[in-house]
């Protein structure tokens, strides 16, 4: 197995991006992650892309051979891996197998969502979960996922004020992230007195529907410095699969895909979690946000609210999450989500992230999910 | 990187399968390729599942977690792989490299489309094909492979009774298939006096609206021999993308993803067309087998049709093409496709393939394309 670097990132504005196209920003969100490796575009081997549902969004499938098409980069083998909100995961992690493989040498991972070409994306964004004994029965992910906060304010004794805390953290980071979506700080109190989404869940609990891009490039690690003088290392890439529907599981404050993706992660690259510098989670919901800190190993189960509430996860906390400003304020175009995450550990360990720089940081750390995590990524990024 | 081999195959009857489920069928596809693989289900280490569009055909996306979860296989890691037609083709390459790679040793590779729950099918067939510069114009397949047919009769003098022929010897392949979802013999006739669809194409030129699933099992070729006393051997895995709308190409007669994926794959095999002793073309229409027949380099660009009017692509001719009946009379599940066709390929090489069995075959290859040759997928395996 050779081991793999990143040697280029780059993410396009996420937001409500009225004026640009599917196209359009997968194509820059590609250069521009080109542009910052010191690569051509003809050094380039393959091509991975998340993307959940263009099927459904933009009514394209086959986009893997459209981007290429789009970008001038035929006949690069393109290919689209598609895991829900976990897509872009599981696209930067096709992309390092490819690499680890030896069967390519130089590939960009990419992620991309166009959401806002359709009237109500719910019941898009629905089809992550399970069609027939979730989506068709009424049930969506805010209402989900409000059904694990309840679980675990019942069980752990979280506190709404604790969820909201979350958020405001996030929002915090954010505003100091040129290319969030929501560059505004917000106040416990404004999360509090939000609308009512699906009980106890808020919409500032909630992250938004989002346009964006986001790309990675890859190489082999023992040729990563022709190229640049600030690689990083994929010390673990890891994936689990739980169950699809909320019902089946044992405990629904727990996922089950995630602890198993880290553990392996742990151990694939020799660490723990105290390790860990920074972590970008998969915050789709506040709540989310708190089973990610837990089922991490970064507080025992059930800690998480306190651990929030004391500043713990601040940038200049005991372990700094979501330093990007997670999903809840960057945004969350679900096949993009995966490979932002990484492009901001990457400029975070290369001390490229301006205001909201994490000091002294050497390994960081992300988590992406799809659905209400029937599946899970985890990769851990180093020097 | 590890050489890899496949030591199971499994592909369930493809039809209008009104009873099964895409779970079912997926299902069923997984448990067989592993009893006749000879591992447990827990020997698993990753799963692959190609599909081109459960998103619009089944209003499910996440499928990779759903099938993990149906099968009991969770945690498994478990990727769903996208490129419209080719998605089988890319399934089973994404599980090769996984191998490769040393991420995983044992994987399955599967392929799954249910198309028959909707009332019309070509609108999200055509989602594989450009949409803003063809779908949308109001081009679906048929009219865009018609055009490609055209093209070939006008330059090369292909007739009309060539291109029924293929389709005459798929049927009479398939008919010795108890998989296939057409087990009729046809004639020439019939198929020149079938329905128009798009003209020249006639209604037995075209493949079927086909549900099923295929799948393959693969380990690295160093521990074969431990499951299996006949492994096949993985050649040559690749793929190429060309541009994914018709108008852009400066010639529609060849498919350019097919061109450089198959010469990359004779490169990496070390063979010529001459060693193929038998191949699985992507025939989604009577014209795209003649092309591969040519883009493949079994004949000079041009010839094909001559060539399969003359027997050469019969069982017993100079090269066997599609003994398994093709996408034409196996049917055509998209995502299914690209796995079924290595399925047939290895039940030839074992002798297992009945009384469609290709003498003395030690080396058989696969094409598997997207669209209108967005993607190609070429593989080459052998005993």
């Amino acid at each position: 197995m050779r081991d793999v670097a990143i040697i280029g990132v780059s993410q396009t504005k996420f937001g409500e991006l009225w004026d640009t196209s599917f196209r359009d920003m997968i194509t820059e969100a590609g250069l521009k992650a080109i542009q910052d490796s010191g690569i051509k575009g003809v050094d380039l081997d393959a091509m991975y892309v998340g993307n959940m549902s263009a099927g459904l969004f933009v009514e394209q499938e086959h986009i893997a051979s459209l981007i290429a098409d789009q970008a001038g980069l035929n006949p690069l083998p393109c290919t689209r891996v598609e895991a829900a909100c976990a897509s872009g995961g599981l696209a930067l992690r096709s992309g390092i197998m490819a690499v680890a493989s030896g069967y390519h040498d130089i590939v960009i991972s990419a992620g991309v969502e166009k959401m806002t070409d359709v009237v109500d994306p719910t019941p898009i964004v629905a089809t992550a979960s399970d069609q027939e004994w979730e989506a068709q029965q009424g049930v969506n992910f805010p209402s989900l996922y409000a059904m694990i906060a309840r679980r675990h304010m019942y069980e752990y004794g979280t506190t709404r004020e604790q969820l909201a805390m979350f958020s405001v953290i996030n929002h915090k980071n954010g505003a100091r992230n040129p290319l969030a979506q929501f560059g505004m700080e917000i106040t416990i109190d404004q999360v509090l007195n939000s609308s009512i989404v699906a009980d106890p869940l808020r919409l500032l609990d909630c992250s938004p529907i989002t346009d964006g891009a986001a790309a990675v490039i890859l190489c082999p690690a023992e040729d990563a410095r022709k190229y640049t003088d600030s690689p990083v290392y994929v010390k673990a890439s890891t994936q689990a699969s739980g169950t699809i529907a909320l019902h089946e599981r044992k405990d629904i404050t727990t996922i089950d895909s995630t602890v198993h993706a880290a553990r392996k992660a742990y151990k694939m690259a020799g660490l723990t979690p105290k390790d860990i510098d920074a972590v970008e989670v998969h915050d789709c919901f506040s709540i989310n946000g708190l089973l990610a800190i837990e089922d991490l190993g970064f507080v025992e189960k059930g800690k998480a609210g306190p651990f929030v509430e004391d500043g713990m996860t601040e940038i200049d906390g005991q372990i700094p999450v979501n330093p990007s400003g997670g999903l809840k304020s960057r945004g969350h175009p679900l096949g993009a989500t995966g490979i932002a995450q990484a492009a901001e550990i990457v400029w975070q360990l290369r001390g490229q992230a301006g205001k909201r720089q994490v000091k002294d940081i050497e390994v960081g750390m992300t988590h992406n999910i799809g659905g209400t995590g029937g599946t899970a990524a985890v990769h851990i990024l180093s020097n």
